[in-house]
């Protein structure tokens, strides 16, 4: 089984059908995959007009394992997200933070001959996710970058139950970080552009809900001890400091380019912490899975098929703000 | 004793002796304090056209408590810094964090009619920390804020004494930062902008010294863990971005207006915090006294007499980066 399909960007920006070949065994740890699911995560638009195979929110079936494999056997529902693999030696894999280990290999800079958009793929074992029963594979698919990325940034710096936490955007990200928060007992502002996903987002466990376009003051209830940014570009981070209260935490989230811009008197004199972090490290990804498998967190999805035009209709909505909330897209059987 | 000297900012920028009286009768927890050293903070130099009473590194003896001071004496040496009282009510107080309390007084909003200029004040016990006899007056000064706020940023955020610490700056912040890290056993790196004041910041206990004037990119032997930048304007952030490792810290503790910029990308992947703080909470500032005195930590400091030709010959020097690190008014006998 050497050879596989995937779906790579184009210059046009066109999802494009095209075939990977791998050699013949698998050596080390490596599996081959059968993909069963992936989601669509903002990222993917951004290198829609790259040579590269597209999708880092995997999920699919274990079809083979290599020599070294410990753990997975063929048949296992597995999911994988934004990191393949790593170095292993240097301070930051060994302290479990190997999503900034110097040599890590990331979505859109290494293995570009495959990805979750496909049929099958071969990764690591070390990074396979093993799925807890309690998901299927089209709702497990989300978690693996946009639930890893949330979730990280708030359990890798200590939110505590008694806080209140904003959440701005309800997009794959902010409607996973509403559920994980609210389950944390936190109290959970939500902050959107208009009213129209207030009562999802207050059904998903929000005790507030703003809606921002046109204020030119925010206003809460309850100022913030922490806020994660969760929209795919970079907010007003001006506006926001209305909202924070001294001493808490900002998480910008967002894939952008540019500038951080933040108004330097209020950094200092609040004691705001800014706090950058990308997806999850390993134990805080399984730590994730454990977490929404008992209590019952399930991304809202909306499924299309994985072919070139169910790709392209999924971008096109997600563009447009139209996916509610996460877009999955499904083999066709 | 309701009469005393200050000195305050003019509309020329020019220090200028007043008089300030107080009630006759000291309430509550109110002490009188002759003053016997004061420190000489670039923050100053920022109030120096108001009309105010200037200085906030304040030292002094105790001449007359109010009917609720339960600890100080008559005689005790005391110092102070920019905070002269809190609510003690809210969220900040009650975690130790008073610093950031909204109903804080600190300097240059709150007691604008004495300061650390000027021959006696009357300030709030609470508020007063007593002083280790390892210290002089004039060396307990610049303690009070130059001091707390580089031993808050390190203290109040886990430094490590495995870390490789940056200080960018060897001022009145910079070179007891130097000092603190030196303690704490961690590698320190010095940056600032000639080799002028390499071999004094060797002494005090850095390991490697980076001049960065006319540098395009700045080079580290080990990459940071941790930067403390203490110079009175903003740096070029993005050049920082070169020297700083995956997971590190960055304290801007400038004081100045305008945006805090920085790369956004960087901070994001590279899982930067940028931590904002001021100054230091008591129960710190007082480990700060104890940690000075147990390791024999003291600024370098240049004395001037506290008179209007005095205080305005050390803004002029301090104005010109020629202070020697920290400049301290002394009352003239």
């Amino acid at each position: 089984m050497p050879s596989f399909t995937v779906f790579k960007g184009s210059k046009e920006g066109k999802p494009v059908k095209a075939t990977t070949t791998k050699p013949d065994e698998l050596t080390g740890d490596k599996c081959l995959i059968k993909i069963t699911a992936s989601g669509l995560c903002y990222t993917d638009i951004h290198y829609k007009t790259a040579d590269m195979a597209l999708g880092h929110e995997g999920v699919g079936v274990v079809e083979a394992v290599g020599p070294d494999v410990k753990q997975l056997k063929k048949g296992d529902r597995i999911g994988w997200g934004y990191q393949h693999d790593n170095c292993g030696l240097c301070k930051l894999c060994l302290t479990g933070q190997e999503v900034y280990c110097p040599e890590r290999a990331m979505y859109g800079y290494a293995d570009l001959d495959q990805g979750s958009f496909g049929s099958h793929a071969v990764w690591r074992e070390a990074f396979l996710f093993k799925l807890p029963d309690e998901l299927t594979d089209a709702e497990a698919a989300p978690l693996m970058c946009g639930g890893a990325t949330v979730w990280s940034a708030l359990t890798s710096y200590n939110t505590k139950p008694t806080e209140t936490v904003g959440i701005l955007g309800v997009g794959g990200l902010g409607h996973l970080a509403i559920q994980f928060c609210a389950k944390f007992g936190c109290r959970v502002v939500v902050l959107s552009g208009s009213d129209r996903k207030k009562d999802e987002a207050m059904r998903l466990g929000a005790h507030e809900f703003v809606a921002t376009k046109g204020k030119d003051k925010l206003e809460v209830s309850q100022k913030l001890d922490r806020l994660l940014v969760t929209t795919s570009a970079q907010p007003d981070w001006a506006q926001l400091t209305a909202i924070m209260s001294p001493g808490s935490t900002i998480h910008p989230l967002s894939v952008s380019g540019g500038n951080f811009t933040f108004p330097y008197g209020f950094l200092i004199e609040q004691g705001i912490t800014v706090q950058g972090s990308v997806v999850a490290p390993r134990q805080i990804h399984k730590d994730m899975l454990t977490f929404a498998a008992r209590n019952g967190i399930k991304p809202v999805i909306q499924e299309f098929p994985m072919t070139e035009e169910g790709i392209q209709d999924a971008i096109d909505k997600l563009e447009k703000g139209e996916v509610h909330f996460r877009a999955v897209l499904k083999p066709q059987l």
